[in-house]
This record gives structure tokens, C-alpha cells and sequence, in this order.
């Protein structure tokens, strides 16, 4: 048995292993080929001992450096596009095209890009000059960084290419990337083609580096290793808590994504006016992926009617004609069932679905589900079980005043959608739902499914707790996602050679500075030239 | 007896107290007159309840009603300095002049204007445009704020005055705020001049509120509470550490400034150029307000030497020579003794002090104590004990890498400081300690003492764990500061009269805004005029 090795100080070496995995192609259901360690607590120090030492080295080298390195890597990936497609879906059962070939793929590979540029450029540090105190600051890198992806994108949020290891590595920060159990032939060929570009752009050895596994409890030391700067984590809601307990009991900045499940308030007019149009959009949004999105659209509230019994009656329809996708794993599939069930015991009723499906690999019937917002409310926990899949939870309110109190009892989500006529007739209800959704998610949408994640600067992919651990940050978006992996820094009196470059007088790069109160790309006055 | 009444929901009522407390005066050691009460969970639930709904209101509301109360409270305190400034004294023995009438009161409403224009002007907010893609974002208050004040700085940090009550309420957060036991009266007067203020400006009844001391229970039990939005702490780390781990897991944003001794590195060539006039500014910075400063020089680390024996002669005859302060209360002088005690056990040789002075009050001799660095080495945790007061400790290095070994067994600080020769003798040194203290500390400073914190945009009063408890934020300076207390929201084709004003097309204020890639201060390209 070959087992596959790990990526530790710019050498691809045997595991210090305490144990073997392998992951499962979801659309047969069988173990794949190939065999992935769990690593002991052996390989996680040498990889902290590297990326310290990288780290330091990183501080004084030009940012140019790394932003060499992202670009080379985007072209890499788009390269080797065909052969990281086929792994990604043998991996994952989504679809290699458009999904993975033509969206998720070109996705990573821009949001590198734009990760190099924001290197380069330098305004994402906040650069700020007192000139009459004499005093200047900035963001700086925090030191090294764990990333633990997701399983829903093998590209986008892989943690050797994705969105916090674009980000850490932009800031300046070492990766020590822990990949997703689910698809670790796809996080092996994506860290090949981060080791080879690293290479090339003369990055100090311990600035990418990859892990398959480790226990949970290895998990959690490495998270509040003094070494570890800060650790940035997609996944399941009780994994990112147990990290997150211990990162701030050491004091270490964690930042996490966990759970949504993206509310959704329908209001009358919009049912009335587009109801069809909103069916279809709705059950695109929630189907897309087989439902595998942080951004799914996991509860709807709507107002009861006769309008609304329409509405969901044609969404019901197209559940049950639409495709039943494979789901990312045996775990998925599993826990869908059983939250499912969960719901249904709490007073769901089923309108479509409800059953695995009894194919090979891992499927589950599309399912929609309804409860009265009466009963919602006597026990608004029990219905905001994350049910991760292609599932959905039509909450049914009698008047305003109860989709209100349904919002103001959700937990913090990623996303909170309103849906209103556009001729005007919801405005009074929007005005009093609104605000109440908006203090529950970080990204409000109007007439639009939260589904597509934009990669722009004025993106929050982030929200309340327990949506993400701090609701100040976003993972999504650029220069905002880089501060997340950067310590405020200040120089006071300190002697002008001795400043980083993006404090000096001369400012080379046309980076915004903050200077005397205003934004500027200008050297200091009187040291232009 | 009559007990002094609490603030909450607009009215001063009596506390649902569980208790009652007495501040002391430190000149004296005798218990003042006034008697201040303990509050029961009643009072801050009912402080929560207020504040959540003055949240809501002040959501709706224009920041120049904030800012138009932040101007009013900065005129009153200027209006009742001489009663400010008697209490303060009497209640902390802190110098009525210069201290509290010259300096730390136009501080603190020089501070209250200060954040009066960032909440009209709102470049604070980060307010972000891409009109492509149709996204905008901003940061929004977070909701209540709970502030802990600490006992040294009555007006510049008091909890119901300083910087993070001007941060929490620039921001459009109503401040609870938990005055420090030590100075309730001058909380009072400063509460007093605050509702009046707040009347004035017509803000909603539960913006500003204030209780005098809660269990430490209630205290940890607050600061999760679901309507909390965020706390700020400025104390001791144990007291700290225990609302830390309270609120961390409830999801809920804490800052904390926790304990910091401030590093100072005085470089061979420094003490041979001008050893006598750093002897100097050394002794004032240290002894300055009997030290109890958060940037209190606490460590020295020097390299030894026959100028550096002299120099640490002519810091101890100085420290002999200068008067004795006052300490603000009997806690404060207890925990001196024993921290000063276990120094000298651990292994520091005392070179001047080292005993309470017997007088009336709260006095501690000036104290000097010293070790070898290679000592301090094996046991690096006993040699950072904040002896918060007049004392500092010197630590002798055989040579510049144990300086360095030293530094890099530091835990984080609020600032670090370099001193070295001018004419460059020391620059090679510099070059390889200054990299390591740049990662122990928020502020690095050159050949200057930490004490002064200049309240400037460019200032970082936080730092590494256990200073702080993220060093990604700054408690002082504007407008970083305010951003601590706001959740970043984002709003995807949200209709554009349903924007908030900062994210419309039409810059009514002159905001600095980030639209698609430049910070501007104009309209939204197209919608101008």
C-alpha cells in the first residue's frame, strides 16, 4: 500500500502517520484508489517549525514575491484545469461542467489573481500617517496559518488554492493547509501545482504546505500553538467549535464559517406579481450544487394564502421533477437523513421527498418542507437544524407580525433574502421586516438568491455568530478578506530608514494611504519626487 | 444611609442592589463619604433591555444626533472641570494640575469631539461600491455596548467618558456603562454631564446608562447575553480573562486591554551618547502618575557593561531621589508589594525600594530591581509579573543575543521601544532585535518612552494576546477604534432607495468611499449634482 506523502518544508515526505484514510467517489459510493495519512502530532510541528521560519523570512522580502507566486499558481491550475476537473469530480460527483470546469475553476484561479494584485498594491494594509505626531501604521502579517477547507468546493475554498489561502498568502502569512478528508486527490494535485509555482517565485520553503488529516485533538494544539498566527476554517458547526475553544483560550485569532441556512422572507406581492418566475429562481438556487452551499436557501417565510398555497404547490412540482444530484459524501448523505428526520419529528410536514434514493452512490430525494410559523416559534431551535443538502423548509406565517417574530428568533446567518413586488405593494412590510433581518446576516439581498458569492470588495461573506465567530470580518472579497490574517501594527518616532516601505515618505507602489485624514496615493508632502 | 442611584432607561433610580461599596481615599486610606451600590441582575437587565431598544432607534437615526451629544458632553465636562477635577483627585490622588485639569481632561473631550466628527463625517464605516456587480458594504453599529473602565485613567478611560465610550457611541452603540470601584463619584459627575447630553441632544432613553459595580458573575453573565453586541474591558487580566471566556463562547465580540510591561531595549550606544538624559526620561516615564500607566516602562533589557553599571547608578539614585506618588487604592498597593515580593524571590535584586512608605494612604517607595538576563531566561514567566506601580525591572544581557533570546521569550505587549545612538552605532544591533520586538508588540517605538498615547488615526493602543485579546484593534485612535464596535453588513441588489444614506448613490457628506477600486469622496459616477 502506497500511502501518499505530505508537503512539509518544501519537500513532499512521508507522514509521521498514525493512520490511513481513503476518501469515496459519491456517485458509486466505493472507496477511491488512492491512500491519505493522518497525520501525528510530529507532522504538524515540523510544518509549525517551517512556516515560522518562512514567516520571518517573508516579513522582509518584497511582496512582489508573493504576488509572483499567485499568478504563476492561477496559471498552473488553469493548466492542469482537465486533470484537476476529472480528480474534482471523481472526488465530488459535481459536475465537471459548467460547476467545476467553467465556474468554480476559473473562480479560484481569478481570486488568486486578485490576490496578487492586492499584494502588490498594498492598500488592504491601511497604511495611516500622523505626520505632526510622528506617528504611522499598518497592517501586518500575523505569522503562520492554518486553513481547514470545506468539502462543497475542492477549488474555490480549497485550503491550499481557495479564498483564506489566497488571502493569507496575499497578507504575507505561510499556509499550512489542512485538506478536506473528502477530496484529498484533488487538495494533492492543486498543493503540487502551489509547491511547483513557490518554487519558481523563490519562496522561503515553509510558505506552502499540505496535511491530509489529523485527529481532532491535534486539530485544536495546532490552532493554539504559540507558533500559529491564526487559523482560518470552513466546515461543520461542532468541529469549528471545538477549534474555536481552543484558539481563544490561547488568545489566537480564528475565523470561521459554520453553519447558515440563509432565510429567505417572500412576501406577498412579489408571489403575486412573479410567483412562477420566483418558483423557478427559488428552486434553482436551492437544487444548484445538490443543495451543497454555504449560501443554500435552507428556510423560506412566507404568508399564508391562497396565492401562497399556489406558489407552493409549483414549487413542490418542480422539486419533484427536477434531477436528484449526488451528494459530496456517506457523511452528507447521512446527516441530510437524519436531520430530515429531525425536522419531521419536530412537526415538518413533507410536501416532496423525505427518502434517500436507492441508487448507487450517495442520493437523497430533493426534499421541501412546511411548518405554521405558530409552531416554528414554540420551538425556533429545532427548526433551524441545518439540514446541508437539496432540502428546504417553507415556514408558513398568518400576518407581518409573525414573519417578524419568526426573523427576530433566527440565529446569525451568512445570507438574508427579501423578496418584494417592484410596483410597491410589500414596501410596508419591507420596512418593518427588513431591519429585523438585517441585524440576523452579513449579506441582505433583495429579489435575488444568495447562491452566487460575488468575489468583489463589497462582498460579506460573513454574519452574526454562530454563522461565522466574528461578525467584523468577511472570507469573501478582497482587500477586506486579507486583514483577517493581519495584527495592527505602529511605528511612533521611529526613524525613517528604518519604517516599512509602505510608511515611507516615498510612496513606490501608488498604495492608498490615510494621511493627515485624507486618502491618498501621493508621497508625503514635501518628499514627492 | 443613602445610597447613590443608578442610570437606566433615561431615569436615576434606585438600584435592585445586592450590596454597597465605599471608594477610598488614597491620600488618607480612609473610606469617602458617599456610598455607591452593588448592582443585581434586575438593574442590568433592565439596562439591556433600555439599550436594545435605543439600539434599534438609534439605527434609524442620524449621526448627527450622535455627534451633536458627543459635542454637547465634551462642552460640560470643560463647563464642570473644577468638580471633575477635585473628585478625581480626591478619589485617585492622581495631581489636580497637570495631571487630571491639563492634561487628562482636555484629553477626554478633545477624544468626545474627535469621534463626534468621524460619526458625521463616516469614513470610519469603510463604506465599499462596485457598481458592476451591484454590491455595497459598510460596518454598522453592533448593538448595546458594555464597557469596563479601569481604575487609572478616570476621565480618559472612564467607562462612561474615555475612548471606548466614544468609540461604542460614535458608532451608533448605546454604552452600559460598569464605572471602576475605585472613583464612583467622579463616574457620577461624568454620568450626570452625559445624561444632560444626551437629553439635550434628544437620543433615545437607553443610550447612555450607568451602574457602579456588579457581581463577577453578573459581570460574565452580561457580556454573553444575546442582546449584548459587544464589551469593552480596560483591567486586570484575571478579571478580564474571565469575561473573555464568557463571552467567546457566546459568540460575542470582546476587547480587551489586559496587562502589558512594555519593553524597552537601550542599545550600548544610546547610554554611551547620552546615557544621562535617557537616565532621565526613563525615571519621569517610569514614575509618571507612581507608574500606573498601561505603557509603563516595566522591563528594561540593557547590555552589560561598565557605562551600563553607571547608568543604572545614576536610574537609581534618581529613583532614591524623586518624589513618592500616591497609589490609587489599597488594592493597587497590596498587589504591588506582592508582585515586587515575588520578583525578589524569583531572583531580582532590589537596587533601590522595595517597601511600602509609612504615611498615611497609599505609598510605595520607588523601586528598582535587577537580574541577569541569563537568569531571567530560566524562567522567563516569573520575570514578567506586571508589578503595576512605581517599579521596573532591569534585565542585564551579556550580549546582543541574549537580548534578543529575551525579547523572543516576551509575551505580547501594548508597545516595545528601541533606544540607540544616533549616530549609528547601534544599527546593526537594532537591525536584529527590532524585527523580534516588532512581533511582541502593538507600538514599536524609536528612543522614546512609552507613557504618552496620542490619540491619533495613526496611534495602535493594543497589541499580541495577553495584552489584548485580538491584535487586530486598536482601543485608541480614530477611526480604527470605532470599527471594534460594528459588524460589517453588505447589501446585493438591495433597491437603491432602500440603501442606508452612506451606501447611496449621492455622497451628501463627503464620506470617503472605496467605489470600485479608488477611495473618492464623490457621488456615485453618474449621479452627481
Amino acid at each position: 500500500m502506497t500511502v501518499q506523502p505530505v508537503l512539509i518544508a518544501d519537500t513532499w515526505r512521508a507522514s509521521a502517520s498514525s493512520g490511513t484514510f481513503q476518501a469515496e467517489n459519491p456517485s458509486t459510493g466505493e472507496p477511491l484508489r488512492e491512500v491519505y495519512p493522518l497525520s501525528s502530532w510530529a507532522d504538524i510541528d515540523a510544518a509549525l517549525e517551517a512556516a515560522t521560519a518562512a514567516a520571518d523570512e517573508l516579513r522582509q522580502a518584497s511582496p512582489d514575491r508573493l504576488a509572483d507566486f499567485l499568478e504563476r499558481y492561477a496559471d498552473a491550475i488553469e493548466k492542469h484545469s482537465e486533470a484537476l476537473v476529472a480528480m474534482a469530480h471523481a472526488e465530488t460527483a459535481l459536475p465537471a461542467s459548467p460547476r467545476l470546469a467553467d465556474v468554480e475553476l476559473p473562480r479560484t484561479s481569478g481570486q488568486l489573481r486578485q490576490a496578487a494584485r492586492a499584494a502588490r498594491e498594498g492598500s488592504w494594509a491601511l497604511p495611516t500617517i500622523d505626520t505632526q505626531a510622528g506617528i504611522r501604521s499598518c497592517h501586518e502579517p500575523l505569522g503562520p496559518v492554518f486553513v481547514f477547507g470545506p468539502n462543497n468546493f475542492p477549488f474555490a475554498f480549497n485550503s491550499i488554492a481557495g479564498g483564506d489561502f489566497a488571502a493569507a498568502i496575499a497578507t504575507g502569512c505561510p499556509v499550512i493547509a489542512k485538506g478536506n478528508t473528502s477530496h484529498p486527490g484533488t487538495t494533492r494535485l492543486l498543493g503540487e501545482a502551489a509547491h511547483a509555482a513557490a518554487q519558481q517565485a523563490g519562496l522561503p520553503a515553509g510558505t506552502v504546505q499540505l496535511l491530509y488529516r489529523t485527529s481532532h485533538d491535534d486539530g485544536a494544539r495546532a490552532v493554539a500553538d504559540p507558533r500559529t498566527g491564526a487559523t482560518g476554517y470552513t466546515g461543520s458547526r461542532s468541529a469549528g467549535l471545538v477549534l474555536k475553544a481552543a484558539a481563544d483560550a490561547a488568545g489566537k485569532p480564528i475565523y470561521l464559517e459554520l453553519s447558515s441556512i440563509n432565510p429567505v422572507v417572500m412576501l406577498p406581492g412579489a408571489i403575486r406579481s412573479r410567483g412562477e418566475e420566483v418558483a423557478t429562481e427559488f428552486t434553482t438556487s436551492c437544487l444548484m450544487g445538490t443543495g451543497q452551499f454555504c449560501t443554500n436557501p435552507g428556510v423560506v417565510i412566507l404568508l399564508a394564502g391562497a396565492e401562497t398555497e399556489k406558489f407552493i404547490d409549483a414549487v413542490a412540482e418542480k422539486f419533484k421533477a427536477a434531477p436528484c444530484g449526488t451528494l459530496l459524501s456517506s457523511g452528507v448523505a447521512r446527516a441530510l437523513e437524519k436531520n430530515v428526520a429531525r425536522l419531521v419529528d419536530s412537526g415538518a410536514k413533507l410536501l416532496t421527498g423525505g427518502s434517500p434514493v436507492d441508487e448507487p452512490g450517495f442520493h437523497y430525494a430533493n426534499t421541501l418542507l412546511r411548518v405554521a410559523a405558530e409552531e416554528f416559534l414554540r420551538d425556533p431551535e429545532a427548526f433551524q437544524i441545518e439540514a446541508f443538502g437539496n432540502s428546504s423548509l417553507l415556514v408558513v406565517a398568518d400576518d407581518v407580525k409573525q414573519v417578524s417574530a419568526v426573523v427576530d428568533r433566527l440565529e446569525g446567518n451568512l445570507t438574508g433574502c427579501v423578496y418584494s413586488d417592484s410596483a410597491g405593494s410589500d414596501d410596508g412590510m419591507y420596512a418593518e421586516v427588513a431591519p429585523r433581518l438585517r441585524a440576523k446576516v452579513g449579506r441582505l439581498l433583495n429579489d435575488k438568491m444568495p447562491t452566487g458569492v460575488a468575489v468583489s470588495p463589497a462582498m460579506n461573506h460573513g454574519g452574526p455568530y454562530p454563522a461565522t465567530g466574528h461578525p467584523g470580518f468577511t472570507a469573501v472579497g478582497i482587500p477586506a478578506s486579507l486583514r483577517r490574517f493581519s495584527a495592527l501594527v505602529c511605528y511612533d518616532n521611529v526613524r525613517p530608514t528604518r519604517l516599512p516601505a509602505i510608511l515611507q515618505d516615498k510612496n513606490a507602489r501608488g498604495t492608498w494611504r490615510w494621511i493627515d485624514g485624507v486618502w491618498s496615493q501621493s508621497d508625503v508632502a514635501g518628499q514627492s519626487g
